[in-house]
Formats: structure tokens, C-alpha cells, sequence
């Protein structure tokens, strides 16, 4: 391939089960020559985000961002470098970050209802999709304007090792409240017990949940944030607190599952018990983005809040590494790098 | 049995599956001469109430009211007449309503966390338990404080034809919201939009619901209140408009399920569609009963506000009655009378 050429993972199959590599296709096309439109960009990818929401843009059903189109390339956060421009706002060699897609380059901003954003002075690109990205967003927003919640509660997190979850968990650390992060091993738990400081963690691959959260949440859950679904879902229910909030972020125990797995079987709990479960979108909160950018920087700068990054890289493993959110094989923000910055 | 008698039903054994006369005992005691402690009274049963949630006060597991014990007379609402007083607040001949038993005479005031309330001067005993009752109650502060329903929203009840259901009908309409009932049969469905005036009727009986709110609901459903679960709430969160709220008041369906089932498969719209669904109890609104009967007597004065009462007769009667409401055989709300007022 060279600077003349595009390259793309297009969608060439709906998936039902799992996805992966089989569900897409590799393509070499020339590198357009664009007549760029008044407002637009053309991009060169440098580094794509990864998140378990794309399972569903996948899905062709109705939800928030339309469905991806089959023979279209795969959409995807991400970070470039304007390469050409017809925007004073994103001028050349500028970076930008925002829906891009699983391509080599790409053509932006204009009427796009999702236009990219140049990425604040400095900001090493990984930081933009990880600690600074749209997961720590979700976390922010998700936590403290759904979940509401207040010092000295105590807040439950699943998928606590994760971008999202980690975010949560710290963010109701620094807020006072007691917080319990269910991850899969000792390696997730160990991290976010002595970097993320949470105060107790339960490995749902060696422990039973349910009886854990009694054990830990005496008093009962106050706030839980959900990123899990499913049994975890369930779990979580069993151990709230009269009043309590659920915050539905995701349910990616689910996301890959041939048929819908059925809910919880104790809902009635949210009728005895008082309980509030809700679910939210972060693309609803994005202008209010730079409220919670600004409370990220402050923490990250003081050093109070840990994150990682589980960076791939290699065109060709693309696909693969979506899927390794699916199987809980990363460590932290999964992202993969295309390119260095010019 | 003579008035030197009293008369009981007492639990006997805890149902597993459903709820009939042989988890209870009739007993006939000698009519205490009780020794009444400060501010307590004798009261003369006149009439009781039923409602889905006793179902729930025979479990053996922690709730909103601690579990009714084995071999202790079954609690109920109910309308009684005071036959001895210490109690200035209640005296001899008053008509008092709130929590009795299934018992002809009993025990109350004094420091009973649910003390009987004196009944306005003039109201009849049965539209105190009916159109005046919690089951109102519950309906107003679970609609309006819960459900939060704006003018020209629509607005979805299931069990729309029980006492409460049709109260979060006629409410809804009240405040200016589109009305769409979902009840068992034709004659509940005619009752629901001749009587209560609701814009359209699903009966779950002969028709499928889920397509049914499509057609009716092609907006989407801003408030759904549910008193039924499982299916019922299956369908209805799939005719959620975004940013709906869904009440949970009850979940008829599965109270007499041996057990729990399963919740619905589709729990992930609260995420992509931003639902908040939310369960609540009356009791904790109790203090602002006045608002809500203040408003109620203006719609019935008006004769804006329709309402129906079951009334049975005889104590023998009274386990065989309860079961009436899981069958859905009682037309509007159940009450069974054992005497008149002096």
C-alpha cells in the first residue's frame, strides 16, 4: 500500500453470535483525490478507540446513530490528521478526533452531524480516545447526573476494570462515596484496588457475586452502575438499598448472544425496594462535554485517577480487536494505532 | 356466632403458587374484653378491602411491611366502627379506616406505626376503600410524582380496569394526556373507554398487545404505568417513545407464579432509548394523602371520574375473594362487606 491508496474493513455480513473478522471485509481502494465540499476535511486515521457499543451499530435496528450499512466501512472513534482541509477550524496537519471510521483516511466535518473536534494542544492522542475520551464521558455523566450519587453512599460498578467502569469507580471515589468494582481476575481487581483505589473488588470468574455484594454492601447499594446486564444485572439488584439508582450503561454480557438472554428475575425489586433503573446515551450529554474534561484534567493533573490503555496495532487486526473487548482480554481503553502524527 | 364472639382468618401456611382459602384457618374466639391502652380502640369490622399487594405480605422475605406471621389473622384495609375508646381522636360510633385484619373485631391505635384515621363526615364506607382509597392514592402520586406525564403525552396503563389502573387512567386523561388501556375482556375494555372516557383499549385477552400499542402508540408511549410484569411489561417497553418513563406499581402476573419469572428480554431499550423505569410505594406518600383526595373528590363531584366496586359478602367468603383479583375476575374494586354501621 501506498500514500496513493485507501484501505478499508467494510461490514459485509450482519452478525448474529459473536462478531469478528468473518463479519468484514478488507479492501484496497485508490486514495480519493476529494473535491472537498465548503467545512470539509479529508483525514488520515492515526489511532481508532474500540468500545462495546459497536456491537450494536451493527445491528440493523433502530437506536441511537443509525445502523452501520452493509458495504460501508465500520464507524469508529478515533483520532487524525487533517491532510487537506476546506475548514479554517481544522486546518492542515491539525489533529482532530470523533466518528471516523475503519479506514486509512477519511472525509469530514461539513454537514456531518457528528463533526470532528481538534484535539486540545498536547494531548497525546491515546489520552483523547482513553482517560479524556467518550468512555470517561459516559462514566462522568452516567454516574453523577443518572446515578446522583451522594458522599458516603456506596457504589457498585460491573465491568469496573474497563475504560468506562474505572472511570466510574474513581470518579465515586473522589466523590466520597464507598465503591465495589466486580471485574474478571485477580489482575483486573488487583489494579483497580491499588491504582484506581477502590475500596473492595469481587472476581466474578472466582467468586459468586451475589454473595459478595451482601458481604461487602451490608447496608445495601446505593448507586450501581451497570456495564454487564445479565446475571451481574441480577446480582446487583439483589444487593440494592431501599432508593437506589441503576444506572444501564450496557449489558455486554449480552451484546453477542445469538437470542435477547431474559431480565432479571427479581425486578419486583424496584417496586418494594424504591428502586429507580435507568438508561442513558453520552452522545445526549456531548455539550456538556467540556464540564467533565475539565474535572478529568484536574484529577488526571493531581494524579488522583489511574487509567490504562490496551493499544493494538496492524491494519489487518482490526476486527480482531474488537473482539477482544467481547472476550474481556483487554487491560484498559483498547485502541490500535495506524500511524504516528506528522 | 353471637357479638360475645369474635371470628377470624388466620394465615396457616405460606403459598407457594397460588393464593387460596386452604393457606388460612377460620377460627371463632371469645370477643376479647379488652383492657384498651391509651389511645387505643375497639373497632367493629364493616368492610374490607383487597388488593394484589397482600399477595406479597404472606411471603416470608423483608418488605415494605414486615411479612403477615403464621397463625396471626391475615392484614387487610378495611372501614370499621369504634366500640370502646381510650382514645378522644376516635370515639365510641366513629367510622375509622386503615390497616385491619381479617378478623370481625380488632385491636388498633394507640402506637401502631399505621393508625386508623377517622373517615370524613358523610363518606360511604365503600368509596373510602374504593375511588377515596390507597388504591387511588396510588395512582395519583404513582402517575404524577413517579411518571411525571406531561399535557399531550400518551400515556399506557396495564390492568387499566382495576381500581388503580383506571384511577392512572383517568388521571392521565384529566391532565391531558392521550389514554391507551390494556385489560382483560371486552366488558373491562367498553367500561374503560364508555366509563373512563380513554382514548383506546388493547384487551390481552383476544389481541396481540405488543403490535396492538404499535398501531394505537405510533409516537411511541411516554408513560407506561404497570401493574401487571412479564409480558405485559415485555411489550410495553418495546412501544416506549424515547425518554419514556416506566412506572412499576406491581406484577399481577407473577404473583402467584411457584417461580419468579424471568424479566423481559429487551431491557437493553432503557439504554438505547433513555427509559427510565422506576417501582414506588404509597405508603411513602402517605403525609400528602390530602393533596391527592382533595383532587379526587373535585373529579367526583364533577363527575369527571369513574369507578367501580366489587362487593362480596360473607366471612366465609373472604380467602375465596382475595382470589378473585388474580383471576381477574373482579370488576373495579374488590371489597367484601361483613356489617353495616350501627
Amino acid at each position: 500500500m501506498t500514500d496513493q491508496q485507501n484501505e478499508q474493513w467494510l461490514l459485509k455480513a450482519r452478525p448474529v453470535g459473536m462478531i469478528g473478522p468473518e463479519h468484514f471485509e478488507h479492501v484496497v481502494t485508490p486514495l480519493p483525490e476529494p473535491d472537498l465540499g465548503a467545512g470539509e476535511v479529508l483525514v488520515k486515521v492515526l489511532m481508532l478507540g474500540f468500545d462495546p457499543a459497536m456491537r450494536g451499530w451493527v445491528e440493523d435496528v433502530p437506536s441511537y446513530l443509525p445502523p452501520v450499512a452493509l458495504g460501508e466501512p465500520m464507524r469508529a472513534s478515533g483520532i487524525g490528521q487533517v491532510v487537506k482541509s476546506e475548514n479554517p477550524n481544522m486546518p492542515e496537519g491539525a489533529l482532530v478526533q470523533g466518528l471516523v471510521n475503519w479506514q486509512r483516511y477519511c472525509i469530514a466535518g461539513g454537514d456531518s452531524a457528528m463533526p470532528l473536534q481538534v484535539l486540545p494542544e498536547g494531548t497525546p492522542p491515546g489520552m483523547a480516545l482513553s482517560v479524556f475520551g467518550a468512555t470517561s464521558l459516559t462514566a462522568y455523566f452516567g454516574l453523577l447526573d443518572v446515578g446522583k450519587p451522594k458522599p458516603g453512599d456506596t457504589v457498585l460498578v460491573s465491568g469496573a476494570a474497563g475504560a468506562t467502569g474505572s472511570a466510574v469507580a474513581q470518579i465515586a471515589r473522589l466523590k466520597g462515596c464507598k465503591v465495589v468494582g466486580i471485574a474478571g481476575g485477580e489482575e483486573k481487581c488487583q489494579w483497580l484496588r491499588e491504582a484506581c483505589k477502590v475500596d473492595a473488588t469481587i472476581d466474578y470468574k472466582s467468586e459468586d457475586v451475589a454473595t459478595r455484594i451482601a458481604e461487602l454492601c451490608p447496608e445495601g447499594v446505593n448507586v450501581f452502575f451497570d456495564n454487564v446486564g445479565g446475571s451481574t444485572l441480577e446480582a446487583g439488584l439483589a444487593g440494592m438499598a431501599e432508593g437506589g439508582r441503576i444506572v444501564l450503561c450496557g449489558a455486554i454480557s449480552g451484546y453477542n448472544d445469538e437470542k435477547p438472554a431474559p431480565g432479571p428475575h427479581n425486578l419486583m425489586l424496584l417496586v418494594v425496594r424504591r428502586l429507580r433503573m435507568e438508561g442513558f446515551v453520552v452522545i445526549d450529554y456531548l455539550d456538556r462535554a467540556p464540564e467533565a474534561i475539565e474535572a478529568l484534567m484536574e484529577w488526571v493533573g493531581d494524579g488522583q485517577f489511574a487509567w490504562r490503555e490496551d493499544v493494538q496495532s496492524g491494519f489487518e487486526n482490526i476486527p480482531a480487536t474488537l473482539q477482544r473487548l467481547f472476550r474481556g482480554e483487554n487491560q484498559g481503553k483498547q485502541l490500535l494505532k495506524l500511524a504516528d502524527p506528522d
